[in-house]
C-alpha cells in the first residue's frame, strides 16, 4: 500500500474538533453559574441554550451518520440545571464522538447523508458544519464573557 | 494512478474557506457605515478592527506559506476609511488566496512552516487557524449586529 498525500487525516480532523470542544468546555467553565443560564446580549440565546444546541448536534449527529439513521434534530433533551450537569453531558459527548468517529471509514466522508432529515450534504461538509457552528457560537460566548467583565480563555488554548 | 479516499480534497477546502469569506463579506456589508468603525460590546475591538486582523492573515499568510518567506505579522496596513474600501481589500484578498492556494502542493499541507515567525505548525493547522479565527470573530460580529437591532445573514449562507 502506498501512502497518498492528504490535506488532513481522519485522526487529525478528530483531534482538531476535540481541541475546539475542549476550548468550548473552558468557556462553559468561565461563566458564573447564574450567567450561564441567564445572561445574553441583544436578545440572543444564553450560553446554556447555545451549549444545548451543540450537545444536540455533536454526538447525536455522529451516531446518525455512522448508523445512517435519519432522526430529526432534537434540542429538547434535559441537560440539567447546573453547569456541572452540562459539563458531565459534554464529557459524555466527547466519548461518544470518539467512539462513532472510529467507526466511520475515511471512504465515507465524501458520501452524502441526509443529516437530521434536513441537511443532505457530503459527510465532510456536515462535520465542518459541526465545528464551524461551535466556533461561531463560542465566539458569541466570548462577547458575553467580555460584557460580564470576564477574561475568556485564549482562543489557541485547546 | 489510483485514487485514495481523502477526508477532504484541497479544492474543497478552498471552497469551504472562500464560502466562509463570502459570509464574512456579507457581515461587513450588514453593518451601518458608522457602526462598522465605532461600535463594539464589552470593550472589544470594532468589526473594522477585526476585519483588519482577518485581512492581515488570509492573503499575506498564504503568500508567506507558498514562498516559505517568514515575515512578521503586520496589522498596520491602511485598509481605508470606508466600508467600500474594506470590501475592495477583501475582494483583492479573495483573488490572492485563490492564486497562492493553487501554488501549494497537497504534499505540503503536512509540512511545518513558521508562520509570521511565530506559529511553527503543520501548514494544515495554520490554514484551519485562519478559518476558525475568522468564524470566531465573525460570531462576535453577529452579536454586535444583534445588539444594534440588525438581523445578521444566515450562518449557512455562503
Amino acid at each position: 500500500m502506498t501512502t497518498t498525500a492528504q490535506v488532513i487525516s481522519k485522526e487529525d480532523l478528530l483531534k482538531h474538533w476535540q481541541g475546539h470542544r475542549s476550548l468550548t468546555r473552558k468557556v462553559i467553565e468561565a461563566f458564573p453559574e447564574k450567567d450561564f443560564f441567564e445572561f445574553s446580549v441583544g436578545g440572543m440565546r444564553t450560553f446554556a441554550e447555545l451549549t444545548s444546541e451543540l450537545l444536540a448536534i455533536g454526538a447525536p449527529a455522529m451516531k446518525g451518520i455512522v448508523n445512517r439513521e435519519v432522526k430529526p434534530y432534537d434540542e429538547n433533551t434535559d441537560n440539567g440545571k447546573t453547569k456541572a450537569d452540562y459539563l458531565a453531558k459534554w464529557d459524555k459527548a466527547t466519548e461518544e464522538i470518539n467512539h462513532y468517529w472510529g467507526l466511520l471509514p475515511v471512504e465515507d466522508f465524501s458520501k452524502t447523508f441526509n443529516l437530521f432529515g434536513q441537511y443532505e450534504f457530503p459527510i465532510i461538509e456536515n462535520v465542518f458544519y459541526f465545528i464551524d457552528n461551535e466556533v461561531h457560537h463560542r465566539g458569541q460566548g466570548y462577547v458575553y464573557l467580555r460584557a460580564l467583565g470576564i477574561e475568556p480563555p485564549f482562543f489557541w488554548e485547546r
